[in-house]
């Protein structure tokens, strides 16, 4: 199963680019002088160290084979391109060699150029991985000389987005082992964090406690990649937010909600009791500390009800501000066991389903993960190429087919859905719904 | 490691074809109707066979994963086209599809159509796939109504190149076992054939005798690929030929010998004793029933010195006419046994290389595999579209980091030479060392 997050970016050509200018800032990209150690590592089983995976410097690092050049095949819409990124989404990266790929995308009919990165979860997780990408960029569109987010920076770094971004901590060999399969399918996980979850997932009236239907998105997954992403101005959701007394995170969920619901609909295959997300929220700092201690990221989970049996778009959105609010109240009264067993549940499902199914516990803990990441608010530049959205390519997992990861850049909402290509029909669809639900949502609290 | 062939093909455009020309004929190959039965199947492990792998229909088909649409990046030279076709060939196939992808690629400079197809050695051998591709062609530039090559023919089929083309054989458990490495190392490989190989490559006086040097060819591989290709005019190596009262496929080997002495001497790594390939050749009728039983190819193998100790190319053109004739007339002295060790050898090094280094063998038994298979002679064409050249796609293997395939078509004689992607730095270099070689055998022999 690939274990990989992606991330995908639009640039527009500076003015007066001249017709070579995407395979030169390729070859700009690719002529990289000196590369970042996180860029030189990969994963190596030594003797030594008990057959146990440790990280390795390449001693034959190939640029070339990390930075690529491709095109679209005419008449290079957003279709040919999601298809394209489908596809490099859902190739394994090889254990020999440094864990990332970029390619340099041309042919967009909009004359875009477009950026698709990977990198493997073991590296970095999602969100350090694009504001990784981020923070490379400047404000400046006049910057030129401007480095690959690969590249060893010797001079002081600029300012990065986020300060988790400069420092990525080396991962432990746990979680590195973990990530990449290698261990038994219970490794790694004490048995008092599956005993946590266990009774959590039995226990509707305990703070860790979720009740998700069964869904298509819950079943057994392939190993290849659908995406699509679009994006929507926050002006928008900010103004329904508004008008309801909810916040802008409430008004993507339920514009999540609202697209699954017709999507599920349209495909007969709604549930008669409300969907169940998992939504990823900050830590507060003593949080934080417990979860980083143990070697997880620094982030919590609540499930939310995602509300998908009301057919009123207002209504639901207050159903999923009500779960969301009571989610943050329950996780901030839960223990340290329970936040590390929430945590250790979005992060490896795959190990945790078997668990769970040997105690007889056969229901999903919950129905998909839908984050939402802040990115940068001003407009930002790439050597003079403008950044005009950047999406999410997260990692669909065994019993998670789908995967809704948003960002917000410049003003806009950008969501990226990534599911498996078999088990998610017509991923595109949920882009037209996605659209249907804002105005929807604009109808019903009166601001459309 | 990929256990893949693949096939690139190049066409021309029928006289007044369109802008979307390239389109229509990828749409016309992914819209087929019924799809064969060899395209259908995958591999799965049943629990009712006792965990073995078995053949299951796929149910759930999805064309569009196997059939796609690519385009090349500006400026559209050769070198991107091998460049995509590498990357494609170094990724590995899904078990839970059928084993086989086509991508037709647009964006060539001169104007042409690629179609690079692949398909897991499971299912077919190298010879079979590219014969598969060309038994759909017609001679008839008017023909229209084509079916792609992985259709169900309704109706009664052209003449096949080849009788093998038409019907493919199922493959045995245990060949399928091994070609996807599910098997222990030693799995279905009988004590005798172990015990023979071993003989023959401590003896060099038996007839399955053989003593290559080390080169940087043998060692272990990665999962990534190198690809290039070129074609040379068949009239040029039939005059080479009959000037030094040799064959045409001793020239080719000449050409390969040649050009890798000057690759290996540009990076100082020439070997001094002589490097050995296998090369396959046909076996006779009753030679063919004792392999063909045995679930291999009707194919055996001559180890031939390649005389790159040798710097004058006629000399070397000489020595390997005589070292091709020794080794044909000794595999018609050879028992059954030894022929099924000399076809295991060139079908799975990469089980047998663990078994002889247990033996106490540490020298490579070859050097490379050079395959030089017939092809079409007259001109061939698909939907209208002219067949311009075809090139094999071949599998390195731990060891064995070239592997060189010839095929003829149309009075060119096309070489395809895929290589591991870290062992053979700079493979294209090697085409404009075949090229001169071809000169250098002109004015050796006296025709140039």
């Amino acid at each position: 199963m690939p274990m990989h997050v992606g991330g995908l970016q639009l640039f527009e050509k500076p003015e007066g680019a001249g017709p070579d200018y995407i395979r030169e800032m390729y070859e700009s990209m690719r002529g990289t002088d000196e590369v970042a150690p996180l860029f030189l590592k990969h994963p190596h089983r030594s003797v030594k160290t008990g057959a146990q995976l440790v990280w390795r410097p390449d001693e034959q690092f190939d640029m070339e084979h990390h930075v690529r050049h491709s095109a679209l095949p005419a008449p290079g819409r957003y279709r040919e391109l999601f298809e394209l990124c489908s596809r490099l989404h859902s190739t394994r990266l090889a254990w020999e060699r440094p864990l990332w790929e970029a390619h340099v995308i041309e042919g967009l009919a909009d004359g875009k150029v477009a950026m698709y990165t990977k990198i493997h979860h073991a590296l970095v997780d999602g969100v350090s991985a694009m504001r990784l990408m981020q923070s490379v960029l400047s404000t400046d569109a006049e910057e030129r000389g401007m480095l690959a987010p690969w590249a060893l920076h010797s001079r002081p770094q600029r300012k990065p987005v986020d300060p988790a971004a400069s420092s990525l901590p080396e991962v432990p060999v746990a979680a590195l082992r973990t990530a990449l399969g290698v261990a038994s399918e219970a490794a790694g996980m004490p048995g008092a964090l599956v005993r946590t979850l266990s009774k959590g997932v039995r226990n509707q009236t305990s703070a860790v406690s979720f009740y998700a239907p069964r869904t298509i998105f819950n079943q057994s997954i392939s190993g290849a990649r659908r995406f699509a992403a679009d994006d929507w101005p926050i002006e928008r959701l900010k103004a329904i937010a508004k008008a309801s007394g909810t916040t802008i995170n409430d008004v993507v969920l339920a514009m999540c909600a609202g697209a699954m619901r017709t999507y599920l609909l349209e495909l007969g295959a709604l549930p008669d009791d409300p969907m169940v997300a998992m939504v990823p929220v900050g830590l507060n700092a003593k949080q934080s500390q417990v979860a980083s201690a143990e070697g997880g990221n620094a982030i919590g989970s609540v499930m939310v009800q995602l509300a998908t049996d009301l057919g009123d778009p207002a209504e639901r959105l207050d159903r999923i501000h009500l779960s969301m609010r009571d989610g943050k109240e329950a996780l901030s009264s839960m223990t340290q066991t329970q936040i590390l067993a929430m945590s250790a549940l979005g992060q490896a499902p795959a190990i945790l389903a078997p668990l769970l199914r040997m105690q007889g516990i056969v229901r999903p803990p919950y129905n998909l993960i839908i984050s939402n990441v802040p990115g940068p608010r001003t407009t930002h530049y790439w050597n003079g190429a403008k950044l005009t959205g950047t999406y999410p390519l997260s990692i669909p997992i065994n019993g998670m087919a789908l995967n809704i990861t948003c960002t917000s850049y410049d003003g806009q909402m950008g969501f990226g859905l990534t599911g498996c290509r078999r088990t998610v029909p017509h991923l595109q669809r949920l882009l037209t719904h996605l659209d249907d639900e804002v105005a929807n949502l604009e109808k019903a609290v009166g601001v459309g």
